[in-house]
């Protein structure tokens, strides 16, 4: 059925900056996943395309055709609105684990396929690793039954979804061809539309924790997100948000776990509530279910945020011990503090070294194949334009390697700078993208 | 000895407009032809250097490397200057045969390492091929022996010379990066280095021939070649020649030797002569001997130049009864004719589309496994510039083969432009750069 094509003069059309067709993509990225098209034709195709770029429309058949190389999920027959939220990775960002319980009790089937750890951020299945006996590899059987009972699922990309984009990524990643807008967007939406969802909320983050370090940049790849969803047809919002701080008070796996629960239970950091939130607001309208902001906090107050959260770990096969007893939750001791060497206000925080900080301590990885200790971690004291006194400590560090807490907390004694004058807080949320 | 480098970070770097230097490309060189840097990282490398470029000092560590990774010949015993002539390929451009033992009459030594037809253009080693028994498969002790005996000889490239041009030029030839004026320098002068050659004439064509289709474009390709070799530590001039139309009055492989041995009896084209003299001219010039055009005319006139080629063709195992007999070349039948339909002046002709039409007829490849018959061609009896009457005979088709004669007729019909208005005769020579 497949048009055939010489992949040559593809490449060179998109060299010379022509606009490649949704046959032309749709027979390079079925050709590329099965091993037609080899390796060296598809990475010289990948760095024209870095150069010369994809108008929205290509940038949609790219994503559609990396789609339709795996498995969707047809969630027609569960009669709720399905929205998704996803975010482009930070440090300490748990926003997924609160956002989904909460929204789930809100009439909102929230299928949510998440990844490992990125780099220097943090990823969702990571930190549900850290939950004792939780699953995130269910089967697609299984992931439907959950959505159909009790509305929400956690789980990580499977084999068979979008396996182009697992090709591609691998590709790019050794090819220096990552940081390309249309190739970010295609990657993350092509597994976001196997999800089956009519709706999607992006939470787009720039700064020093955050891949796109300059606002300008994230809101280039907002836009195109957004369009790359819309013209795959389905409702997109992006939201910008500051990645300048850690979000919350605890980066690190099972830390960030128990900081969700107290999220849930009503004590969380003014940040993650508010960002959790702004997400959750954009996801009811999305839904077209009314009640914003009060409908959330209601659920959060009622207890059956936390009860739903209960109901993911129990369906997941988790120990829901750890909801009212944080020791069944495996956290290290606190090793060592940092503190300040002066009175001030904290003007900068190098939050992408607090990313790296937590890899070299074992939180994260380094390498695809390493394995994660979920129980160490970060308390952090202080945020961006708070005022510090000599002495105060601005991270705690959590750990139980004496040597690793040693040479990390070296590492971490400058992320925090600090001067006389006063210093802004930092505004959050910036914008909404529609 | 060599550094490590992380083959990533000079993708980026060159992709981010970086300069690579000469460890590192010395690095990814010998990296990809050991095998060591696969082929999907050099060829996104590849497509970096086509969008971004390369300087001079860069083009002639890239060439030095390619170079490096074979063998070169020493040929700093034979005591006379060693001088090549190199063609950027073009229709009917048989030179190298005229020139090369007219040059070796006037005491210069010329290795010539030739290589097959490319595309529409036609190859030294093809034309060679056509006299029966010649071999281009020398081998180095072989060559030498020549050289010091006889001063010419004309050989293919052999495997040891340059393998990494040979790697790189496969891979970018489907990865459309073939058309990079850096790339495209390095690989003829990686080739032209290894000779051991002091100088090199480089005959850089422009026009329907040729590979650069305006002269624009040839000149920057010339001047780019020439600091390329002066980078490398030899003297080079390049001549700027018009390929509009086909070089001489024959095109196809045993019609091109006739015609070489024609020219060297004195009954040469007008053009083919004044070409061979130019070139031949920078020649002595680079070599620092005296006596122009007038010594290059005096070798043809004596016939020693004739014996030289005589020479040539005994020593490399070829039937040398072509020289005074034609029938032991084998050449096809005249099979059609193309005639004018109007009186006028020929405007344009195709001289891509006669190239082509070459492979066609069976004597060029379209495939480099493709066998070649030697014995059709054509004859061209008009250029650019001249007068025609209605009925006159434009091209004479030579070919043993009815049916591709008629189809490759029909494919010509149309390469020649007529109108009523006159058209000036094309410069041949347009400039020499130093």
């Amino acid at each position: 059925m497949m048009t055939y094509f010489n992949p040559v003069e593809l490449i060179r059309k998109k060299r010379n900056g022509g606009r490649l067709t949704d046959a032309e993509m749709e027979f390079l990225v079925a050709g590329y996943t099965q091993g037609d098209i080899p390796d060296y034709q598809f990475s010289s195709l990948l760095m024209a395309i870095y150069f010369k770029g994809m108008d929205p429309g290509e940038t949609a058949s790219l994503t559609r055709a990396m789609t339709g190389s795996g498995e969707t999920l047809d969630l027609s027959d569960i009669r709720k609105p399905k929205v998704d939220k996803h975010s482009t990775g930070g440090v300490g960002d748990k926003v997924s684990l609160v956002l989904a319980p909460i929204i789930a009790c809100c009439g909102i089937c929230v299928p949510m396929i998440s990844g490992r750890g990125l780099g220097h951020t943090g990823g969702t299945l990571d930190k549900l690793g850290s939950i004792s006996g939780f699953r995130t590899d269910l089967t697609k059987r299984q992931f439907i039954h959950q959505l159909k009972k009790i509305g929400v699922a956690l789980i990580g990309q499977t084999e068979k979804i979008a396996p182009a984009d697992r090709k591609i990524y691998a590709l790019r990643d050794v090819t220096a061809t990552v940081d390309s807008i249309p190739l970010i967007c295609a990657s993350i939406m092509s597994k976001k539309l196997a999800e089956g969802i009519d709706g999607l909320v992006l939470d787009v983050k720039f700064g020093s924790g955050a891949f796109m370090k300059d606002y300008g940049s994230a809101m280039i790849l907002a836009r195109a997100l957004v369009q790359t969803g819309k013209a795959a047809g389905i409702k997109v919002k992006a939201v910008l948000t500051d990645m300048n701080n850690p979000l919350g008070e605890y980066v690190g796996n099972s830390l960030e776990v128990m900081e969700t629960i107290e999220t849930l239970k009503g004590h969380g950091p003014a940040d993650l509530i508010e960002l959790t939130l702004v997400l959750g607001e954009e996801m009811l309208k999305l839904a077209k279910i009314k009640g914003g902001r009060r409908l959330l906090l209601e659920k959060v107050a009622s207890g059956d945020a936390l009860d739903k959260f209960r109901d993911i770990i129990r369906y997941q096969g988790g120990d829901t011990r750890i909801i009212d007893d944080f020791p069944h939750l495996t956290m290290a001791r606190k090793a060592a503090m940092i503190r300040a060497r002066s009175n001030g206000f904290v003007h900068a925080i190098d939050n992408y070294g607090i990313g790296i900080a937590l890899i070299r301590l074992g939180g994260g990885r380094s390498r695809k194949e390493d394995k994660i200790d979920p129980a160490c971690g970060f308390k952090i004291n202080k945020k961006i334009g708070d005022r510090v006194k000599k002495d105060d400590v601005l991270i705690e560090i959590y750990s139980d390697n004496k040597t690793k807490a040693t040479v990390v907390s070296e590492f971490l004694r400058s992320a925090f700078v600090i001067k006389t004058k006063p210093c802004r807080h930092k505004t959050l949320i910036r914008e909404v993208i529609f």
